[in-house]
């Protein structure tokens, strides 16, 4: 049995994974805002110490970026902590057992191609498109690492090089700059977007920035206003879509890929975001090799972080490199 | 010893390589032009029979596309060639020796990584701009492959998605439509390039159009003019330069890669063309571990292609598949 930790900007989560990839049990806490590195590890302990006894392992999916495969974090969303030394942290707390850590959305690819929707895929990229956009690259049938652990990060493919917005990166015209959430919030209520989700609309004199502070107003809001054809948010879902085939189709030519997984809020925007999705990437895609990627939405739900980082242990095989225990 | 073949749209190259990489002797033979497939066969085993009797294993690098790895070829310049299997032939020639085929540009890029400028990197993009722009991509010391063979395909990466050039391809806006050297050539005649290598300028009733007809309007002789100061030359090369920014910062994200090397004619441009290649790809690759990034040239020569074909065999540990023999 695994004990596998899923830690992000908002929440914690930890659950025993059996050696199948069945979560067994699972529990969660909000993450401290504002909180000390110490504090921070003071939840994550109360969190997973009830479930220690029985593991024979540690798998940890964290945000990134961190030291690979060293485990010193430092996520962009958890400012208390930088440079922090989860993984050694972790073997401190339990001599003995092996810890294996790794960026959250590469183990959310992991869990896709393990037990999700790229099953038998040789060649897949596994994508989650939610506050960020990241991946997880797996070739030949092995998640590709790179050589500082950073393999994957398909959400600094450059998709409008142009003038494209300025992207939390320091670059400009990313992919993630476009897609990610909030620049899909902020653009549909620029355009004029009143979410449906919110209950009362603003007043027009406080503008659209009004709604930024409603924590309705999401990307998956946003994906479900465009399902239900408000017409700003479909234009919001195509500039997305445009973005993703765009970046998927050079991903694909560059790694001869056969399946891309979508994860993360948007993924749930259906026809809205993969009908243009789709569109840009045959246009783009035109290789002979190329025409037999396919592009679906990921299958496991909030507890894929639990299962790809028990699988860094679990199908180490694949997932994990021999030379980097 | 290897016997060592290079099938391209121009030239047939074959040589014996020593197991340490060293090209013992080797022997070239113009392509036949709008010959059938047996006359190229003809030259081909022309070409390479007083090679064969020490040979041990036969590599070939060939013009793509084809299948993989079974070697049937259909190599775009060399139109007699449609689904010619060119590995069963080569099989059937040498019973009992082992022949392995691979694209011609993921060779070059292995000859790099095993005895050029790549020797040392875990994770490598070797490029080549030149008629076409190819590549090969070596993650954690091992040549990737994909699915089909066709890994490595950086000149189909989008850098220009708005109203970029068609490609040959079927697709627009990728970097080969724009870097290729018969694009580059095209575009600064456009622009009112006068090339110095030409021995007698053309008259303007004529247009540009007339140069393509020389045989010494190419990517290396824009390349070598761009070097002399030619202003049109270097805005050339400034396009190329920043093509190639963009879809190598979008490569090391995706792939994480500490280096890329560059060969082909265009290669020999030095500043005007190296010089906006780094600005475009230090202004696109932000992320933290991009920035161990180095881009050099290539260091290998003609002679590369043998190296590479040869490599699939006396390093078969890293550059050809245990499980496609």
């Amino acid at each position: 049995m695994i004990l596998a930790i899923d830690v992000g900007g908002t929440k914690m989560a930890a659950g025993l994974v059996a050696p199948d990839g069945t979560v067994i049990t699972s529990r969660r806490a909000a993450t401290p805002q504002n909180a000390d590195a110490e504090t921070l590890w003071h939840t994550l302990t109360t969190l997973i110490d009830p479930l220690s006894a029985r593991a024979e392992g540690v798998g940890v999916g964290c945000g990134g970026p961190m030291t690979w495969p060293d485990g010193e974090v430092s996520p962009l969303n958890i400012p208390g902590w930088r440079g922090f030394p989860l993984r050694a942290r972790l073997t401190g707390r339990f001599p003995g057992l092996p810890v294996r850590l790794h960026n959250d959305a590469i183990c959310l690819a992991v869990a896709e191609h393990w037990r999700g929707a790229g099953q038998g895929s040789a060649d897949m990229l596994g994508m989650v498109v939610s506050t960020g956009v990241g991946g997880g690259l797996i070739l030949g049938g092995r998640l590709v690492n790179g050589g500082t652990g950073n393999a994957g990060h398909i959400g600094h493919v450059v998709v409008e090089p142009d003038g494209g917005p300025r992207c939390g990166c320091g670059g400009h015209g990313c992919l993630e700059a476009i897609a990610r959430g909030p620049a899909l919030t902020t653009w549909a209520l620029a355009q004029g977007w009143t979410p449906a989700a919110v209950s009362e609309p603003v007043e027009a004199s406080e503008g659209p920035e009004a709604y930024l502070e409603d924590r309705a107003v999401t990307g998956r809001a946003l994906a479900a206003d465009a399902l239900a054809g408000d017409p700003v948010a479909v234009l919001a879902m195509r500039r997305a879509g445009r973005a993703l085939g765009i970046a998927i189709a050079s991903a694909t030519h560059l790694c001869d890929l056969d399946l891309v997984t979508i994860g993360g809020g948007l993924s749930q925007a259906g026809e809205p975001l993969f009908g243009p999705l789709e569109e840009a990437l045959r246009d783009h895609a035109r290789m002979g090799f190329a025409r037999r990627l396919k592009v679906v939405p990921a299958a496991l739900g909030q507890e894929a972080g639990l299962v790809g980082a028990a699988a860094l242990l679990l199908a180490g095989d694949a997932y994990w490199p021999s030379t980097r225990d």
